[in-house]
């Protein structure tokens, strides 16, 4: 059986600065090591860093924070502000990208473009942009309509959206505006991601995404490779392989999202190796 | 046999808007008075214009000017301080939507944006557009695929091309750009007259598209019509017409462009009533 492992999955350079903010941070700080919401979408990883004295929290002012980490996807100026008064240390790891794409939507605010935001609205890294986008942001997911526009638009999508959910959004607001100013704020990593899947996910008979349940980008690899290879599984570690997929497989690709720590991928390529042999 | 003629066929608002300018200058200018290029793109007008006196040059320097009337389509900048100096009275016809459209080409020069013009290399309005978008502009027509593009990029398009055209361009100009700034600047007019033809090509078994074989605008109609009604016959004046045409039709549709006269529209649904009632 072959096997044909992804280059460009797994952490993306976001993430993989996130986490190693936060390993440096545990060599120096001992306790009280928090971070707004888990870290990144990836709950063995999530797991691994607590092991290290990393928890997570939900609340800003919970008395035993000595210092909060922001998460990749980013919070809110008003959050991010609140914390900084409560006297604690602030370790920003929001994601560069998504930093920018926050400068852009602050930046058609200011424009007085009517700003609409590519995204699923229940995404953090989306939640904390409607922030920076002002008060009269519409949101719209992959799967809704556009509605009716103001003439002059500024569009900008959560950085690991598909290139395919901004094209059909600013064809639909042509119908609209008059005047659309548009960020392409998906970040090249996504866009590099999602194409290699696809490319690979044509090549095989079956397809392993490896990732959090909870990733949204994970999740958006499995669902296009299913568009496009017949088989295909999203697990989260090696233990949910089961040896009756491998039947009449000769050829497996794996891909694992921007989250999705390399020695996760490792133990899915190990395990596979393990049960093959004998097919 | 029924007719259905569109309500939006014929002259739109700037080409209305020139006719009347010129008119109203041969009630006070007996000769001398000529137009840059044909006024509008309809040879049967162009002719009757003729006969009250005003002529076509395509000279700016010809010396029998007294008065150049600037045509609905503009011209470059350059020609237009050139004819200035010329002496003679300058009237400018321009439409005031192919004006703004010329504005907006200016004003993404002047912000530094690649400037990417959608339509017709060949016709007079992007000729004369091009010169205020700069030097850098790339013209695409709705047949060209897009080039490889700078990152920051503004696109206009000529003012009677179809959003079909637009939404594909600023699609392909995604894969390129991570900025861009579009005014649509297809004017209503166009839009709708395309909107109501398509609709009277679905429920007839013969359209007639009228208007100047020179024309843009209603090349596009009949072009249109062609990919819904199995017959369409693009003609200048009702003098086209064949008899047999009619074999077996029950339901004609009939429209024209921008520059299509009403009294020739008229003269075809005339000849049509004429050729029916035997039918």
């Amino acid at each position: 059986m072959q096997i044909k492992v992804a280059k460009r999955g797994g952490f993306c350079f976001g993430v993989k600065r996130a986490v190693d903010m936060t390993r440096k941070l545990t060599e120096k700080v001992r306790d009280g090591v928090y971070t707004l919401g888990p870290l990144i979408h990836n709950p063995q990883m999530v797991e691994k860093l607590a092991l290290q004295g990393v928890n997570s929290t939900d609340d800003i002012h919970a008395s035993n924070i000595k210092v909060l980490i922001i998460r990749t996807h980013g919070v809110s100026s008003k959050i991010y502000a609140e914390a900084l008064k409560m006297g604690y240390k602030v370790v920003d790891a929001t994601c560069p990208f998504v930093k920018k794409a926050q400068q852009y939507a602050q930046l058609l605010k200011q424009e007085k473009y009517q700003v609409l935001l590519v995204g699923d609205k229940n995404h953090p890294e989306v939640q904390a942009m409607l922030d920076f986008a002002g008060d009269n942001v519409i949101t719209v997911s992959n799967s809704e309509p556009v509605p009716a526009l103001k003439s002059r638009v500024g569009i900008i999508i959560q950085t690991t959206q598909d290139i395919k959910a901004l094209e059909r959004v600013v064809c639909e607001s042509l119908g609209y505006a008059k005047e659309l100013k548009i960020y392409n704020t998906i970040c090249d990593s996504t866009a590099l991601r999602l194409r290699e899947a696809k490319k690979i996910a044509k090549a095989v008979d079956l397809m392993i995404v490896v990732g959090g349940k909870n990733s949204a980008n994970t999740t958006q690899l499995a669902n296009f490779s299913k568009g496009i290879c017949g088989k295909v599984y999203h697990i989260e570690t090696a233990d949910e392989i089961q040896d009756g997929w491998l039947d009449g497989v000769k050829k497996v690709g794996i891909t694992g999202g921007a989250s999705t720590p390399q020695w996760i991928i490792d133990g899915v390529v190990e395990k596979l190796q393990k049960i093959s042999p004998g097919r």
